[in-house]
């Protein structure tokens, strides 16, 4: 068991240990009441058990229902927004190949994406696609009635329905909802669909190691399993150092970036050299900045995709406004095996790394930007990957679960729950005079 | 000739008129250092002009060039990083299918990148999909030196012999690099690469309308004497309004934005409704962070892409931290059609909206979105783009590229350096012990 540590030493560049170990009382108690169910939001603390509790069947459900669609579908696509769009792509993303079905040792669907946005050209496309692939969905919603992804799947039920019938739609549509209640629920019920159960308890942003996450990995050929046992590592390892604070990763994290924002630091980078990362970071993005923006104060989450971005927000994050920080995602050991070739001219210069590999050099890129940033008076976390697959992305979800939770409640905020997406929507639905807005209709028309 | 405007209606409940106007006369004194080439980094102006210098006949070499490679290739691989990957990929992308392959209305090359990152696991799955396709490719670099595009091309330059042979991988090879110096210079000379000139006088992130940007664009079937040409009516705009602060687009939107910096707006965050614009604001990232993120100021460049991203970061932008402001790319018409069917249950209740089509309910999500975000304290500007297209992206382009300049030098910084990029690349040449680099490895030797 070789549990992920996150590497503060250069932040001590900046804050000291004991701003750091200042939070260490306090964050005792937070595990006390997260473990006990007794915090803010406590309504919400179902994810602290996921990995344990579908360490036991679960898995195998998902496993055998998804082995029995995969055959059927070249593409599979998944409806869902936020917390029910992002972790299953940002697991599926980071284990896939680079580059779709445009290589032939595809073996499993091709996952896209539908639902997550209200763009028609984008939802037209997609649709351009499915008329030619052979496919199967799965809906994710606890309500049913989230306007994005309900109105994907009024659209794609329609053609999945036309293409090979109301009895092989059926067979074709997978409902991840709530156990009971719902618009969903009672659908897939009248329509005979296969359904997989979003805990009451999970909030969207804590539900990828739900069937909400794991049904869309298991579609996409991914061990589910494997994801499931790195969780349980971790939470296991969090749980036994809860009073360790000094070896507890999620408790070293969540002290060092409270104390780095209370001394100025607004925006936190999440930083990874892997462009299949990207979708981690999206996740990551929503997990943080959701449970944390709240009340007029929380961290920036942003994230940036190196030695990409060197090239574009590298100025900034080495010359900019003071008020950042990173977090690194170090992955040790690529997948792939690429060696940089000899070239009897060498008019690029590039001889005297000849031979390596290629990761080698990416590498040196991220400790040299470390060094670069620190010197630029930017601190940076170190979390250390062996590898990328199932079991270190189980670890780090788990890891940033917990050091989320932490976080926002040392903080002050509740980290479960989410008023201010309701805004928007309040607003949106009254512009679209839908039934039961009326009031909220007439008060923007008074503001014209 | 219909110009994009900016809508600065709602930043007036931030800041007052006299605040933005307050940089009126000086923005005058900017645009004759600019026309004059006189001001900070003059010897970089030269992107000012290129609308009207490739009005002239080099778009015809490169459509004829283009044309003759498109129907040997199924993938234009481009190889550049910062300004000569994000320019091209920002308008192949939003004038693309969404799903690259996946439909049969696929008539040009499947444009793909490399050189842009490090990753080994990423050239490795490039590789597998150019064994398989038949495949050109661009190199494009300044001198032919820099680290990523260099290394990328050392492997295809391979590839590319060895599948075709050496006299036919010429054929499929372009060079775009500068007229006279340099190591791919020298490299396409011996080779016989058909090649094109990225002008001296033009940086990189301010290069998509040279051939850096102008060649994979063709390539990629868009029309770039349509993209030219929104980018000189821009820049006519521009020029001829340069005393008529009120209805300068560039000047106003430079002055409002530094407004609110002044005011501890420390954070923008350009906004889209349309996931096919992700690229184009990577782009507008590095064209503003590049530019003003520098002697320890700037605004730190964010995006966001919506309704997506409002379930993850809206939360954050509804009720986090009060520094942020917003830029929203607001598309009038899709290209698509697509509309919402009736249904006779109504589960999803969402018949209320049965009948209209998809993109006004993002419009609606839009606006109440800015109303949600201007009562949460986040001002929000709009600029009003009618349709997606070649014509208004290069408005688009040239209104920030002059925006840009502008604001960087109402900030006092060169809007046309980028010192803090050689930071991380001095210290990765000393790590990977770099000729040349001995005295840097010396020095971080003795910092471990």
């Amino acid at each position: 068991m070789n549990i992920i540590q996150p590497d503060l030493s250069s932040i001590l560049n900046f804050i000291s240990e004991r701003d750091i170990s200042a939070y260490k009382k306090q964050i005792r108690d937070h595990y006390t009441s997260l473990y006990n169910r007794t915090g803010k939001g406590s309504e919400f603390l179902g994810w602290i058990d996921l990995p344990q509790i579908f360490s036991t069947d679960v898995p195998g459900e998902i496993q055998s229902h998804a082995a029995s669609l995969k055959d059927k579908a070249d593409v599979f696509v998944v409806i869902g927004i936020g917390g029910s769009y992002l972790g299953a792509r940002a697991v599926i993303e980071a284990l896939s190949h680079h580059f779709g079905t445009l290589h032939d040792k595809k073996r499993f669907p091709l996952v896209l994406y539908a639902g997550q946005n209200l763009s028609e050209d984008y939802l037209a496309d997609l649709m351009d696609v499915l008329d030619q692939k052979d496919y199967a969905v799965s809906v994710i919603s606890k309500s049913g009635t989230t306007t994005e992804p309900a109105l994907a799947f009024r659209i794609i039920k329609n053609h999945i329905e036309k293409k090979y019938g109301k009895e092989e739609a059926r067979k074709r549509i997978i409902a991840i909802t709530d156990k009971q209640k719902g618009a969903l629920r009672k659908l897939a019920e009248e329509e005979h669909y296969r359904t997989f159960v979003v805990p009451g308890d999970v909030g969207g942003r804590y539900s990828v190691l739900t069937p909400v996450g794991l049904f869309p990995v298991a579609m996409a050929g991914m061990d589910i399993r494997e994801l499931l046992h790195g969780a349980l590592d971790m939470a296991t390892h969090i749980r036994d150092k809860k009073d360790d604070f000094e070896n507890n990763p999620a408790s070293l994290y969540a002290a060092a970036r409270n104390a780095l924002y209370r001394s100025g630091r607004k925006t936190e980078i999440l930083v990874s050299y892997e462009p299949r990362l990207f979708h981690f970071s999206e996740w990551w993005k929503q997990l943080f900045g959701e449970s944390e923006g709240k009340e007029h104060k929380g961290i920036f989450p942003a994230a940036v995709t190196n030695t990409t971005d060197l090239h574009s927000m590298g100025q900034y994050i080495q010359d900019g406004e003071r008020n950042l920080f990173e977090t690194v995602l170090s992955v040790k050991s690529p997948t792939a095996e690429l060696g940089i070739p000899s070239d009897a001219d060498n008019l690029d210069e590039l001889n005297y790394i000849a031979g390596k590999r290629i990761h080698e050099v990416n590498l040196k890129a991220e400790q040299g930007t470390t060094l670069a940033h620190i010197d630029g008076g930017v601190p940076n976390f170190r979390i250390n990957i062996p590898f990328i697959n199932e079991y270190s992305l189980g670890q780090l979800i788990y890891f940033f679960e917990m050091s989320c939770a932490i976080s926002g409640y040392i903080l002050g905020v509740n980290p479960f729950n989410q008023p201010g997406v309701e805004a928007y929507k309040r607003n949106m639905f009254a512009l679209l005079g839908k039934p039961g807005f009326e009031k909220e209709t007439g008060n923007l028309k008074r503001k014209d």
